[in-house]
């Protein structure tokens, strides 16, 4: 490279490091937000932390960068990996974002303050008129937004690329057809079988009773043998589970401890543990960087889910884990066999709430959502009809009717900020899981590798295929990077129907 | 006001919010790290902190601060109230720092950074030959600084004016004359009379063995009757305690449990508790802006020292708690009255180490620490001559001589980071909360009050005259508001004479 474009990319940099830096300002300031910050501060910490995120968007969307882009662009071949990868994401955002014009963005983001408490309230009092005007105003920014930023087809499409890069929604008609197709007749099948009394009754009795202190210990263990590195995280509590990573060297997971089941932080801890494992793994030569972070929801999830669910919630793992399961749980097991945890721990049972699903139910929860979102983005539906189409489409998949607002179309947050486009990920990521293990099993015996405490071998894997490229390639280049494949449902399909065509004995 | 003064007044406003935003997003950052962010995500947070911090800095010192300034400034009497005051702050800072070259600044903010790291590790050796070249270097940026900034009289007034506004060499020169004069024969007059056996033993076996968890109670429990409101304050732990706010809703403190000794965490918390509750009773109408903030270093040091030493050293509030502490560390106190626990406060004795003197010797080593940095900015001495100074000052005001440099010159993290002109704060805070006890107890019994959990009575008190004010007023604006005089050291000395000529029975 010239001095001059040494020059110019030095300068690229240091413009990221200051976005960068708000950006973590806001992630830290939800963190604190979350894990005990003074409820008597809400008010200032909002105003405070919106005001630094509006700096951070005005930067990703600034003639600056505009000007960056372009004059690095013209040189983009001769650029190194990092300053690519940042040059892209660069560019993606601004295509994303820069249409918007500023004022309707901050009294956009101005309204979904007000919404997030306003759907707290409503879901509160499982009342959702109390929140259908927010959400009425919410979809049609995002319409005039979806119109600012463009789109090659389907306007859906401009929503699913925010959150998975190339993903389209007919891609996704594909998958959710072939999800549709398996699972609810897959579901249908357990429950004859369970109805019929052709399946042993699952023990849950030692689920229960065990102190906060104690699952401390619990979740701690299960951390440390999926290898999540306690020098760079830790575990604190909030009330929903979830994690968040400042770089490779700073990625946090919380829990939510329930006396009257301590599989729920277990599962809770793993899953979050997953996304932060794929964070701590990332080459240390893009640390600290725009790219040191996971390259798209889907692939984030699909990390958690197989750390949750593929190695979790596999046979193997409960007669790995068993001694040390009894002993820190000493004497809650006493006269309960790796058998009976791990059936516990894979008990399918349709319910309304989508954070409570099993690996079976899961997916079906998500294809609700999605076609509530391509309802109200392809097909004219409004908030007005969203709660009928949500009670009808939960009792035609999973066959439950939610008992009132807050456990059927209240139970989520994410509308409420506008996030739409986002949960497909969900089931994505699940799927993906299920690919990479697929991938994995041509080359050692997971299974084998589990039952002997090698789960280091798997996250070597992953850490080889996935993890270490943080976000400097997309997610469709990362996943033909392993086998030469895109994104295929076959893979999860097979996964689901295999585990509990033999759980079941179907 | 006119509508285009109206504009300007807004847009101020808001220009501070952002400085204010990321100055709140660097406090963040630093509680986040004392209170148990993982070790290893110190680099990229200190990394991204300082962009943070040199971002705020850019904006005070920016060229539209200058005019913001310039403008308003020509209309300060007719703006309101919290306009004059905000100007006044940010004029303080545009002529601290304007003068200093951004690169030298810059410079200046790298070199504190590892000077702090280079501390910790000297410190840790107990080897001031590790710090020295670092310290040389930071005496010599500050004397460049001093020079950028200008000074009437002396180039240390330029120092002090950034801790507390207004503050000089001359008058600190009396001020620790005075102190001098009183405390060095008091403190001999007190070793004598035990040494003579004239005072009787002081009982402390019933000091340790109290594990982390009851101490918590217990500081939980002082913070309550001092009114510390926990709806917008926690208590967290840290390595040194300190506490933090982030405006009037969000004051946080941190402690450290010791379990050989549980008066530390309970003194630590009851002076952190007095900073937060002067941060908490600030006027709801500054709430959030640069105002909502303490007025300076020592009227900070002042409330803090006024609820640890005035309120919590005092003997009726031993009376007053006495039950409830009873109980809070059962079965430890059984056999042990209110005047022991009194006793085992006030226990006065010389020692090396700042943070853990009592009442009488602490001023003595804020004494040394002034005549120090005075010799280093008044009087050519450098980072070579420092220990021999230090040695010999401890040997004469307190008669004790320090073991090694961790527990000598290197004790305190201030000049790692540049903050000469802060220790004097310390002593200064200290007599002004004995001035405004004199003044308190003109309209009524203070220990009167103590006695009968009147501990609110003190604190309206306190609020009236200093606490709701927050950044508004000047502190000597502040102090002659109350009784119509300034500073005075006598309060300070008749205090320390009265409450220890009584308890040694002098």
């Amino acid at each position: 490279m010239t001095t001059d474009l040494n020059r110019r990319v030095r300068e690229f940099h240091e413009y990221l490091d200051k976005m960068q830096a708000l950006g973590r300002a806001v992630g830290l300031s939800h963190w604190d937000q979350s894990t005990g910050a003074p409820k008597g501060g809400v008010a200032g910490r909002s105003k405070f932390t919106g005001i630094l995120a509006g700096m951070e968007f005005s930067m990703k969307i600034s003639a600056q960068m505009k000007h960056f882009i372009d004059e690095l662009g013209a040189d983009r071949d001769i650029l190194d990996e990092l300053t690519r990868g940042l040059l892209r994401r660069c560019q993606r955002d601004y295509d994303a974002y820069a249409g918007i014009p500023p004022d309707e963005y901050g009294a956009f983001c101005e309204l979904t303050a007000r919404a997030e408490a306003a759907w707290e309230d409503a879901k509160h009092r499982s009342d959702y008129s109390l929140f259908k005007p927010f959400l009425s105003d919410i979809i049609a920014f995002k319409k005039r937004f979806v119109e600012y930023r463009g789109y090659d087809k389907r306007p859906y499409d401009a929503l699913l690329d925010e959150f998975e890069p190339g993903m389209t929604v007919d891609q996704l008609d594909l998958f959710f057809g072939d999800v549709k197709g398996a699972v609810v007749p897959l579901l249908k099948r357990i429950i004859e079988a369970r109805n019929k009394g052709g399946v042993k009754p699952v023990r849950t009795d030692f689920l229960s009773g065990v102190p906060r202190r104690r699952q401390l210990a619990v979740t701690r263990l299960v951390c440390e043998k999926l290898g999540y590195d306690f020098d760079r995280g830790l575990i604190a509590e909030s009330e929903h589970p979830f994690s968040t990573s400042f770089g490779r060297n700073d990625c946090r997971i919380t829990t939510h401890y329930l006396e009257e089941n301590w599989l729920s932080s277990f599962f809770s801890v793993a899953h979050e543990a997953g996304h932060a494992i794929y964070e701590q793994n990332k080459r240390p030569d893009i640390q600290d960087t725009l790219m040191d972070d996971g390259v798209s929801c889907a692939i984030h999830e699909s990390q958690s889910r197989f750390y949750e669910n593929i190695v979790c919630r596999r046979r193997e793992f409960w007669d790995y884990i068993y001694d040390d399961m009894k002993n820190a749980l000493s004497p809650r097991l006493d006269g309960v066999g790796a058998d009976e945890l791990f059936a516990a721990a894979n008990i399918v049972e349709p319910g309304p709430i989508r954070i409570e699903a099993d690996e079976v139910t899961y997916p079906l929860h998500v294809l609700v959502r999605y076609e509530l979102e391509k309802a109200v983005f392809e097909e004219g539906a409004g908030a007005d009809d969203l709660p009928a189409l949500w009670n009808e489409k939960y009792a035609r998949y999973l066959g439950v009717a939610p008992k009132n607002d807050a456990e059927g179309i209240l139970q989520d947050v994410h509308w409420s900020d506008g996030s739409f486009g986002y949960f497909p990920s969900y089931a994505v990521g699940s799927a993906y899981s299920a690919q990479f293990l697929a991938y994995m099993n041509r080359e050692f015996d997971v299974g084998g590798a589990v039952a002997n405490g090698g789960i280091q071998r798997l996250t070597g894997w992953l850490r080889e295929h996935i993890h270490q490229y943080g976000g400097l390639r997309t997610p469709d280049e990362l996943v033909r990077g392993i086998a030469g494949e895109g994104f295929d449902s076959k893979y999860y399909v097979d996964y689901l129907n295999g585990k509990y065509y033999s759980i079941y004995r179907l």
